[in-house]
């Protein structure tokens, strides 16, 4: 795969620039490539298997996943989390690291980036809510781990962690999972938000996270976190997870906070 | 329906403030009670009606409906378009006009602005894409007459106009119809827009929408427009139909124009 211009594969992804909106958009041909557990169930011919044995994200068909990062416990064919690269990953790891995009005036880049996955059991019938809360933690490790290890590529500036449950929310396979993408630009409305919590901080002095008010639909609190609905929601269902203590980032997570949470 | 605090009526909409986004959200809690055609026709007991005998939008039902803001022909029983209010407003024109909300420190305001529904077509069975090029023109000058009515308000800073073809797309009502919502505030989206392209003719001295280029794929065009899926596209079918001449705003549409289209 050449790195040197996106021009040359039409199958490489792309980081498209709309000059009109200033934002940038994931181009991915291969994306529309991969199987669909869920829109199979409807066909005669499905691929979907209730007992897991042709789904490559169970235990025993590590072979037909693309490569594994790591997997927990390490080296044991009994693994609880895999962390595996994406067979359809929406931006490639093969180009080559670009050097300094943000500033770039072209209005494509090669669509470089990390796009993994994180399968949450080896069993296909448990949901990530049926583990036990040791193994729920050890996922949230397992993403802490990785976002560590992506975030010491000074091409990387964001990682986002994502779960799309059901197929409805646009989940391909029905075997418990989430994904990781690793950008090489923040996107728009992460720098959005951190520019209004600064300005927030510069007129008042104050975090605007902290200043969540009671106004705000408080669902459950524990030591180190809190849950609730938004005063200002924008769509339904929306729930945030807050840490009681001051927190930039994901991965400042610790097993302990992770458990008792 | 008091217009002094939005707290003694639990109905009234309300605009709130979410300070870590620094966006604003309508919250609208009768928009929960309108009926809906289509989640009806799953149900044995439906008030959907394919004759149209039931349908407020059907001609002969307008006493079923929202109070008229105008028709097309004026003062015609046999109108052809039908302008009314929503019978489930996102916002409340009962409101006072509020004075200047745009610096407003407060993370709450009364829901004040119009939530108005074109009614396209007197007929239950026909949607716009049927009408003739005159009757579809004739839809895009009543939106026009209207949103130049509202901009009268000084209180009004945008109105948005838009249709939800059927019911993935949020419609209620199976009867052609699209809305037209005017706001107090000018949503973060637009701001944003006009921001980026305001940056880049600062910089480049340039247009940007002039500066659309021949990697977008072109659909069609006409003596006044053309239409294109824009190269950084961030949905499937987006289409954006754009004017071959500077014009900074929706209402600027003549019935020339229109109907040349």
């Amino acid at each position: 795969m050449s790195s040197s211009s996106t021009s040359k594969n039409q199958n490489s992804p792309q980081l498209r620039k709309d000059i009109i909106f200033n934002r940038w958009v994931i181009f991915s041909p291969a994306r529309s490539k991969r199987p669909s557990d869920f829109k199979s169930k409807s066909s005669s011919s499905s691929s979907s298997n209730p007992t897991g044995v042709r789904c490559p994200f169970c235990i025993g068909n590590e072979h037909q996943c693309a490569p594994e990062i790591f997997r927990v416990p390490d080296n044991n064919p009994n693994w609880k989390i895999r962390v595996i690269e994406n067979l359809y990953p929406a931006l490639s790891r093969e180009l080559a690291d670009p050097v300094d995009e943000t500033g770039s005036a072209s209005s494509v880049l090669d669509g470089f980036g990390f796009h993994d996955v994180v399968i949450e059991t080896p069993d296909h019938d448990v949901v990530l809510s049926d583990l036990e809360r040791e193994g729920i933690g050890e996922v949230f490790v397992a993403y802490c781990d990785r976002i560590l290890e992506l975030g010491k590529r000074n091409s990387i500036k964001y990682v986002q962690v994502f779960k799309n449950h059901g197929a409805a929310a646009g989940a391909s396979m029905s075997h418990s999972h989430s994904q990781m993408i690793a950008l090489p630009i923040i996107p728009p409305s992460v720098s959005a938000r951190l520019g209004s919590m600064k300005e927030y901080f510069d007129q008042t002095g104050k975090c605007s996270i902290c200043e969540i008010q009671q106004e705000d639909l408080l669902i459950d609190s524990s030591t180190y976190f809190f849950s609730l609905v938004p005063y200002a929601a924008s769509f339904p269902f929306e729930i945030w997870i807050v840490p009681r203590y001051h927190s930039a980032h994901f991965h400042e997570l610790d097993a302990e906070k992770i458990v008792q949470a």
